[in-house]
């Protein structure tokens, strides 16, 4: 069967086992690994489309449980898609709606069929199953959609993954069977099994030779340890199917996506570069700058010394600071024009240091000039 | 003496009266009557320079209140002026302050020599002269500077009125000899006295021989009807300074603007279009569109049929609407590319149907059109 989404491999790191390669979509292809940012209600906060294809490599994602309730699929599909809504003409990925059923209502009942939950906002009374995220996703259009998965707590007890990995592996052999548009949307399976590593290889053997595009890994960046992730990814790294592409979910810290990276994944998203902008914080080579800080006041120098983004071409600090002190929407904009513009250079780099098999000394060169220790937080 | 800022008239409007002439900066000639968007702050809300090139005529306004107490006049003329520091690199005007020291402190006491007042947020106890708001003004840089004034409420008795105008005149001279960038900045005089024409004469008469490059008028649209201030306006037409650009100040309806052009003026300002699109609302050659309106839902026209700024060739309603919905900030960005861009275009066509005479038909057209009727609110 020829996917509509696949993955070429062109070389793997001899320094670390990080893949190098291309992701072929029907709207592009992009080399990997990726930063993808997050356009959740259909816009990537604060930018343009111009200004996102201008700071990404053109890979982006919407959310489906924010477009299902706001305006609704019906309504997106009727306007095109939401590359047709939003008038983006790069790739796009959903993801399945099921992260946010199970982190953002604050009830929730989960039977076979589905999950029974409450509306974020309103409190309605709503149900998704696997067959509903995939006609949602059918009607948004993306490029690369997502299986609906259960995302329990990292360190559930082993009963209770057990039985949450076997219903996610039966909801995603139900969505594949629902997918309506193989022909132009590839879906992606996830891998779930939180740090249990027996659960996650056998959710992995569940679904490698089904006909899924590419693999992504749910369950991981929410809550534990660095360690505990990293330890997992490492896993992961040898027995994940080489042939399609991996997709770490919800990951974007630079040094996540570093050790994504040299751990063989090939694509990530964050909502962070542009929560961060709004928060008035920089991601930069020497390391996060809070831009609000007094010390700002009279700084002459860009955001980033080695930075070419719009913003670090044309501002000083000290106007930044500015905006952010009036708490002016100027501000969120072009801090979140730099910071995605930070990952996505970041990886670009990643690609070439895989090239030359000398991503790992590129890694601790990085962390070193941004401050980062073991001991410290990310970001 | 040269003015660095003056006025070439062109045409009288044989229809109106209206002016059609071209004002001259440091920073670019303008044609006239002319909208100037307004950016607060040292920035026009949600518009980078580029866009605000895109929409406006390239001559925008700064509060000196604002930057005086963030980031301060010290610092901002070190990075070069406002032009400096927020890259802009077209006209600018700045207001003197007075009126946000009038209209936004609890509790303020004028004297001679200035006025004594709060904080806006912090309640720190201030003051300023008018030789102190000339000087900041020099610091901030802009082509066009206002002298002091005090805006009293429209009816104040004739005792107040007469006694504050008289002051006005004096701080008016005492800003003139502070003036210190009299080679690059023009210096303009304000006509205060509310509803009064014997002393808005008296003031017209004693500024209009001054070096002052233009005037002002200030003290309307501050709460009076529009029959005042339209009674006003016309009363102002005959008796203004001929030679000099005529500046009415904080007006930006499309109906306020049409009737300030056919009453002589030169040049407006108001935050109404970028405030209006953090509101959710349009202005269109159809009258103004609620945008929320559940109306909108799928509706795939442009803002306004007959608009090409940069948000109607690319967005449907439904999609802005969405935003909206969402309370995406990427609403408030679009909507005020559209309400700016459509005021300008209404000053553009305005200036086209003064050199034609025919200026009262096309505000007749204009108002059937939009559909104001003589007892409806503005806007």
């Amino acid at each position: 069967m020829k996917f509509p989404v696949y993955y070429e491999h062109i070389h793997t790191c001899k320094q670390t086992g990080a893949r190098y390669g291309i992701l072929h979509t029907p709207h592009g292809d992009f080399e990997t690994p990726i930063f993808m940012p997050v356009g959740t209600q259909a816009t990537v906060k604060t930018l343009i489309p111009e200004e996102i294809k201008e700071v990404s490599d053109g890979l982006i994602l919407g959310n489906t449980y924010h477009l299902w309730l706001q305006p609704g699929d019906e309504i997106v599909k009727e306007f095109g898609g939401i590359r047709g809504f939003m008038k983006w003409d790069g790739a796009l990925l959903t993801d399945s709606g099921g992260f946010q059923v199970f982190s953002l209502s604050k009830t929730r009942k989960i039977t076979e069929e589905g999950v029974h939950f409450s509306h974020y906002k309103s409190g309605e009374k709503l149900f998704m199953s696997p067959e509903d995220s995939i006609h949602v996703q059918n009607n948004l259009g993306a490029d690369i959609i997502m299986s609906f998965d259960e995302c329990p707590p990292f360190n559930s007890s082993y009963e209770y993954m057990a039985e949450s990995v076997d219903r996610t592996i039966r909801w995603a052999k139900r969505g594949l069977k629902a997918h309506n548009r193989k022909n132009d949307q590839g879906l992606f399976g996830i891998i779930q099994g939180g740090g249990n590593k027996d659960l996650r290889l056998h959710c992995i053997n569940e679904l490698k030779d089904l006909d899924f595009s590419g693999f992504s890994i749910g369950g991981l960046s929410v809550g534990e340890s660095k360690e505990e992730m990293y330890e997992m990814l490492e896993y992961l790294k040898d027995v994940m199917p080489k042939d399609k592409p991996r997709y770490l979910m919800g990951v974007g810290t630079p040094d996540y996506l570093l050790e994504a990276s040299m751990a063989g994944i090939d694509m990530c998203d964050c909502v962070l570069p542009t929560r961060l902008a709004r928060n008035g914080t920089a991601l930069t080579s020497h390391g996060k700058v809070v831009i609000r800080n007094a010390t700002y006041e009279r700084d002459w120098g860009k955001l980033d010394d080695e930075c070419d983004c719009y913003t670090c071409k044309n501002y000083t600090r000290a106007y930044l600071r500015h905006l952010v002190k009036c708490k002016e929407i100027e501000a969120a904009m072009l801090l979140s024009i730099h910071n995605i513009h930070f990952l996505t250079n970041l990886m670009a780099r990643v690609r070439i240091e895989i090239e030359n098999d000398n991503l790992k000394n590129f890694v601790q060169e990085f962390y070193k000039k941004y401050g980062y220790t073991k001991e410290e937080e990310s970001i």
